[in-house]
């Protein structure tokens, strides 16, 4: 019997027991984040889909599991003889598992769940989508800590501190600021879940989650205190008499909800309802009046501040380097040494690793060749790595957590010749990704007014690509992280002008099922471009550095502005990498970054 | 005394019988429209300001008028010496209304306003933001009837049959399309408020409100019958016996919040919280589960028919007419003829009135002769009217209603030679409506999405408008018709994607104040251009025909693509209004529509 089909079997008879008869689950750690701790991978361990965002239903009869496009065919084959069916929207699916919920759940059903791992929005969502249903909920439902028993501890490293060379910025004075944006609107209390916005506050740094520096805490601040709630273990001593001189106060972890649940009548409570557990949220008594608004340092760390700008730049340099050697002994062993996607990703973390302040990876990345390229968020595993033949496509979408800033960057290169299709889906991507970069906004332009510049060319040859364009990049923080989003679709948490210093993914692609996918994508720094009589107007510095693979690109097919933005960037690359490269890769780099 | 200051200083009397500290007015009548019946011009006959959106805010000592910032300038003259303060944002005043009274109103103050002239999402938005201060709403004050002694009565006129042959389907086929869309959601009742979704609906007409053929009543469609809200005289006789064969039921029009009221236990309405008055809307007991969304008519009476869309193409050669001869003339008669932005009002009006089935103007219009051409939206009155000199920019800015269809469109001609500068101008705002007209995009695309495509070269130059780019038009009905809105901003009524049929105004500018305004505006029609693996596409049609100056446009600054555009519409220009024009004029629209 099939591992899942056990642990299947064992929840149905929790779920029996606890008289629940939908149990629903999301991927998520009670702080909602993308990068979660091991303890937290349940879907992973009930259902053996390892994908980083899934939600699964379960039922006396049905075990389904939805999750999104990137995910499709990875979810099909991880799925086979789980005994959980994989839904698949395109194929006549519901496109959503709430969807499923309000056609499929039996009246006055008791649905469980455990409030600690949903947002209190979603689930608020979802009571609504069931109200005509009479649907009872069981927010109270884990039985995780007895079924699993081998489960992976909750992390208990220590944090780092993270100074003021690298953050720009003292934690007290962060503090004040978020005072000041909470006195605007007359906030008491701002509470925080998203660890990021903790490690950006307190200046610190920590370890729980693969490709992410954080500690797993809350915090609230108010207007004199902020209290951080983590174990007291985990903070180096030092740090903890500094964090007592400057008002921070250390709580255990598990008090945070006793300390929402007390605090005083009607005072005024800055959380988001959308990065909020529903447990966390519903423990805010009702005499305390909730602004439902994205956290203060959710904006504030988005903006990069000078220290941390010029050290990104530095880091970019570095990374280029990485990159550069990467693809130059790529192109070198090509045909004589046998090599595979997971085997060039070793190397490219192995280049990587070589530069100085390098801490890791910040996601796990994309080496795809050909048909693996056209799944926008594949990762090789020994069962699907491929050799990398003499013809194809080969797409790397990778970065590097440094010290000095995180780096996310994706390059389409062609091994053996292209054919005339790849060469012009190519340059419309290419085309895409420069007349973003070289936007000129008003002030108070927001992601969704600028999408369409990377997509047009795309549209007007009947292409599209099914995922947003671009996501704001943390500074040694989670490589994807907002307000900052490039998409047609909004959140309230990216429902926000573009503000300069504020860095985001430019990702136009084009991805052709089982034959490749092209993607081209560069970080962006948004900065004051002038002001006049109109107002003030923003633009873009490019500051990722790779080179463009020439052999992919129709001249033809970009305007004269295009050309000279490309052959400008390409000068800019050669001119800041090549101090940091031996000869032979100088002279290599020089002719790939030759004008067009 | 000027007798604004008499109207306050007795409504003032008036609110202290009555016992509130503040009275809120905002330009409306119970259907919440933008065009309304001069019964509704309160704020008018109180403070002279005859704009058509502003909110007055009064206390004892305090009475000010906010309007937008098309109405900046007019509102500053208009409401000199009357006792009101018009509160300019950009000159240190509080941007809003509400913002004002949260930081000016006394703590446990009663505020009236009449409930019926405000909407429930208005409202409420005011209750949330005043709630820190315990405001009491006393929502039923409506001072007017005994103040206003000369007040023009309500409109009583008759309503009139709209064919098929204009209107293209049958009342009952659109009855059953609604019906099936409002059982995609599970309604039992859908609550229609504004006049133009019920003239749609039911193939009427009516002449209540200056340039909108609407007749003021309510509608509530069930699944089995629609009950028409308004008095039985106003339906001609003929008619009532249709409608009574259709299951169209008449009851008067001051018993729609009864039936509301009524409405059985557990039952779903649909009811839009921004076009429903809160008198209305509250009046729905909670026993009644309201479904708070655009209506469902608003979205369908947007997607135009095929009828719809024929009559339309003729219609835009009518008006194509009419604008021709009247360049014509005004060109011949420039230097001989005194004129001035009144009299050239009048004579586009003389030749819109020569065309068939033309019933009166969309809109006011806009002929602004130099500086006056910066007012977005001025109208000249006789005070301010200017005389057309030798030199300077022309704008005209004018729509129709005829029997089949309304237009909306806007030139900017060049009187004498223009400078260098109006050269610039008028062709960067030139590219963005040609870019905008020549787009491709997939099918669930969103107006703000696409909005910077009419911006982008404007932009490039520091320069930008303060105004949407595109606004839906109705077919014989509202010139500003929601959904369609190509826009930096969306409301719930506009946030739904551009659909095939649909039609919305593409009309970028640039205005430089107390110097000149340039404006160019088409019409565009979506059409289905291709289906792709990659989904389907949707392209534009530009259906307004009008010659666009060409001794504006500096052909360097466009690029291939544009000039192709430009000299292929100029040369549907000539062929379809030339078999409609004399000779002379003929030969004079062969110059204005020849090649760049």
């Amino acid at each position: 019997m099939n591992i899942s089909k056990e642990r299947l079997s064992l929840l149905r008879e929790a779920m029996k027991t606890r008289g629940c008869n939908y149990f629903i689950i999301s991927t998520g750690d009670p702080h909602l984040e993308e990068n979660i701790p091991d303890h937290w991978q349940i879907i992973a361990w009930l259902t053996g889909f390892t994908g980083s965002a899934a939600t699964v239903v379960i039922s006396e009869d049905a075990a389904l599991l939805w999750t999104d496009s990137r995910y499709y065919i990875q979810a099909g084959l991880q799925l086979e003889g789980s005994g959980f069916s994989f839904i698949h929207p395109v194929q006549g699916g519901k496109n959503d598992f709430a969807e499923w919920l309000r056609e499929n759940c039996l009246k006055e059903s008791i649905i469980g769940l455990d409030g600690h791992l949903i947002s209190d929005r979603k689930l608020r969502r979802l009571e609504e989508l069931l109200a005509p249903l009479k649907i009872r909920f069981d927010t109270g439902f884990d039985p995780f800590p007895e079924l699993w028993t081998d489960r992976p501890a909750l992390p208990s490293g220590m944090a780092m501190d993270y100074p003021v060379l690298y953050s720009g910025k003292d934690r007290v004075v962060k503090i004040n600021e978020v005072r000041s944006e909470m006195k605007k609107i007359n906030a008491d209390y701002q509470l925080l879940t998203s660890p990021a916005d903790i490690m950006w506050l307190l200046n610190i740094r920590g370890n729980d989650a693969r490709y992410s520096p954080q500690m797993s805490c809350f915090a609230l601040i108010s207007r004199d205190q902020v209290i951080l709630f983590a174990d007291e273990e985990r903070i180096p001593f030092r740090l903890l008499i500094e964090f007592d001189k400057q008002g921070i106060v250390l709580l255990p972890y598990e008090d945070t909800e006793a300390v929402l649940a007390a605090l005083p009548m009607r005072s005024f409570l800055i959380a988001s309802g959308g990065k909020t557990s529903a447990s966390l949220f519903r423990a805010v008594p009702k005499r305390v009046r909730i602004i439902d608004l994205p956290s203060i340092p959710s904006r504030l760390k988005a903006i990069k501040n000078k220290t941390e700008i010029d050290n990104l730049g530095k880091t970019m340099i570095k990374d280029g380097v990485a990159l550069s050697k990467f693809f130059y002994r790529f192109e070198k062993e090509l045909g004589t040494v046998p090599m595979s996607e997971l085997s060039l990703e070793q190397m490219l973390e192995h280049f990587r690793a070589e530069q100085d302040d390098y801490a890791g990876p910040s996601f796990r990345s994309v080496v795809a060749f050909n048909g693996h390229s056209a799944l926008p968020h594949y990762s090789a595993v020994p069962e699907t790595d491929s050799g990398i033949g003499q013809k194809g496509i080969l797409l790397i979408d990778s970065g590097g957590q440094y010290l000095t800033g995180t780096t996310d960057i994706t390059r389409t290169v062609s091994v053996g010749n292209p054919t005339l299709g790849q060469i012009k889906d190519f340059t419309l991507v290419l085309k895409g990704c420069i007349d973003l970069a070289k936007a000129k906004i008003p002030a108070g332009t927001r992601g969704i007014q600028i999408d369409i510049l990377a997509r047009q060319a795309l549209w007007e040859n009947g292409l599209n690509f099914g995922h947003g364009t671009g996501h704001g990049v943390g500074y040694f923080l989670n490589v994807h992280e907002a307000p900052p989003s490039v998409s047609p679709s909004e959140t309230a948490e990216t429902r926000s002008p573009v503000e300069p210093g504020m860095v985001f993914s430019d990702e136009p692609a084009v991805y052709r099922e089982a034959e490749y996918g092209i993607r081209t994508e560069n970080l962006l720094l948004c900065y004051e471009d002038e002001e006049t009589s109109f107002g003030t107007f923003l633009k873009f510095e490019t500051i990722s550095l790779c080179f463009i693979d020439k052999k992919l690109i129709d001249k033809t097919l970009l305007d004269s502005r295009q050309i000279a933005w490309l052959d400008r960037y390409h000068e800019v690359v050669y001119e800041k990498l090549t101090p940091f490269l031996e000869k032979e890769e100088t002279d290599w780099l020089l002719e790939k970054t030759s004008p067009l």
